[in-house]
């Protein structure tokens, strides 16, 4: 199974970087002031670069959640208590949580993962490929075998080649799971040597007291178990999430289709971090959407050089950050597509000329 | 007309503080920690408190293009040609700018007013409320008479209500101009003491030293006419746009109506400042967008208490900004519409609890 997920990595190719240029080209013949389209330029030249296509059109957009469970929410790191995590799971599969909602207007499908809910679950439209109950507890032992690491990556894997095979063209990332900012505070502190001060953040809603005591045992854990940093396996087992693990497998996989990732907030951008770790060529294809409320998404965007389109102080998770970016990629598309040039319109540029 | 001006203005009501709040009480019952929606939670609330309704839904949504031209383009203060405003109005009506591409993605409809354009337009979708020629060059002459500062506001006024009386529930501030930044820098300063350095920007694209000249020529102008700060329509007809003066009516007109106003970049923000200037009550309308990368938007919002939801480097105008803004007003509506709360999905909250 190591084997797939470096055959998996290896087929993911540069991007198109002349599809690139002539994208910005176009742009620069579009009826408004050169740049004056800001972040929505960039956006349509990393399409282009992605896709191959100037006037790229996605139609079929797809959100993964991964949900999961942390033994190290025994630790008391989280405002809320674990059974949540197969809540909300079945709330999301019952259309009323907020990536539900915000996918239907954006026009993605969702697709709900366990990947290791504690707890045993039965609804239709549930993909379960659970392989734990949940994480073991960090503070006292490995989060969890190589073995389930791995099968965690090719869970991701196969469920976004699979999608894409399916006519899938863009993926977002979505994750589900209590106790999990604490997960992915302990591996982006692995993965970049950041410290836990720096990185840990209050989740759904920690007090200054609760979050100095998530920090701390984020510290213990760092201490008791000095996982390599180079070796995102390694990362994964001591202190990582089964979730996090699926979400690695699904940007790989969707990268190695030619599809571009969305990164939603926290848990996502760490997941991107290690798949980085993994396989740095996966970089051209992570469109950052929001940037959280949570403390370490900052750092951990910033070791990925991403910068998220929104500032909207979302910290909700499940995707939905990245869900909103939906509406700015369609936006792209259709001015690449819809708006006039210069000459078409017979608009005067900035050197007064019509230009033909 | 004066009078009907104040009228208006008068007919704003204060907006629904208790819809406000019971649309606070509904945000935190939905299946989400309490806040995590970040800014959507705040329009949701606003949206509350102009509707009335805890679960608002805005079917019909308007853009209002004001287009003029402005004298003080003799003085070289823009990148394009005063052509431009004419050609690109032109390019409006064929459904080839980019607020016609992003209007239809966002379901809005788009009203293109020629309130000023130099030379003559005929457009069977044209909306022809020519007052006159272009402004007067502010560093020379007045922008225009009192009679016609008047005349544009009521334009505005009259086509916001007749178009909330045709159904439309919210109104996008659009506007086109060559010369526009320079003018609507122009008044910010005279209706807030600041000065031209610290607000005028670019536009479509100065060079430093064409920025420079663009300041001295706006302080020049300040020099020459002495427009009274607390005299919104002295202001106008001193240092003002047409188009200008008509957002002022859109945007008290809306609000007269009981309707959202989403201000879209820099100019439409020195309009909500104007208007704000005129009748305070109309705050409570006024939705931010985006914050573009005109220098000066930031002063206006920040007079207004406005922090928008986006930031993109958009400087496009034309209602661009706004319109980008829609995809949220519906996410929102949406969420509040069709989001689960904890006791309907048995979700526990953060004390633990099923809350019923």
């Amino acid at each position: 199974m190591e084997q797939f997920i470096r055959e998996v990595s290896e087929r993911i190719q540069p991007v198109h970087l002349e599809a690139g240029r002539a994208a910005q080209l176009h742009l620069d013949q579009l009826t408004k002031p050169p740049g004056s389209l800001g972040m929505l330029e960039n956006l349509a030249v990393q399409l282009a670069c992605i896709t191959g296509e100037v006037k790229s059109v996605i139609h079929r957009k797809t959100v993964i959640v991964m949900a999961a469970d942390h033994g190290v929410c025994a630790e008391g790191v989280s405002a809320f208590p674990q059974e949540v995590t197969q809540q909300m799971l079945l709330n999301m599969l019952s259309g009323g949580a907020a990536i539900n909602v915000l996918s239907r207007q954006a026009g993605a499908d969702v697709l709900c993962v366990d990947i290791g809910v504690k707890g045993n679950m039965d609804h239709p439209e549930l993909l379960n490929h659970k392989i734990r109950q949940g994480t073991g507890n960090m503070a006292r032992e490995q989060a969890m075998t190589r073995e389930q690491a791995v099968q965690a990556i090719v869970t991701g894997m196969n469920i976004a080649i699979e999608a894409a095979d399916r006519g899938s063209q863009l993926f977002v990332t979505g994750e589900m799971g209590i106790g999990n900012t604490t997960a992915s505070s302990a591996m982006l502190c692995a993965l970049t040597g950041l410290s836990p001060e720096e990185v840990t953040g209050r989740g759904t809603g920690l007090t200054d007291s609760e979050l100095k005591h998530k920090a701390a045992v984020i510290r213990e854990a760092l201490a008791l178990h000095q996982p390599d940093g180079q070796d995102t396996i390694d990362v994964l087992i001591k202190v990582g999430g089964l979730e996090i693990a699926g979400l690695v497998g699904v940007i790989l996989g969707a990268a190695s289709q030619g599809c571009p990732v969305v990164l939603d907030g926290f848990i996502s951008a760490v997941a991107a971090v290690a798949a980085y770790t993994m396989a740095p060529q996966v970089k051209g294809y992570l469109i950052g959407s929001h940037m959280s409320a949570e403390k370490g998404h900052r750092l951990a965007l910033a070791k990925l050089g991403i910068r998220p389109l929104l500032q909207l102080d979302m910290r909700l998770g499940e995707g939905t950050g990245g869900v909103m970016v939906l509406h700015m990629i369609d936006a792209v598309s259709h001015l690449m597509n819809e708006m006039a040039t210069f000459s078409s319109a017979r608009v005067s540029d900035s050197s007064g000329n019509i230009s033909l």
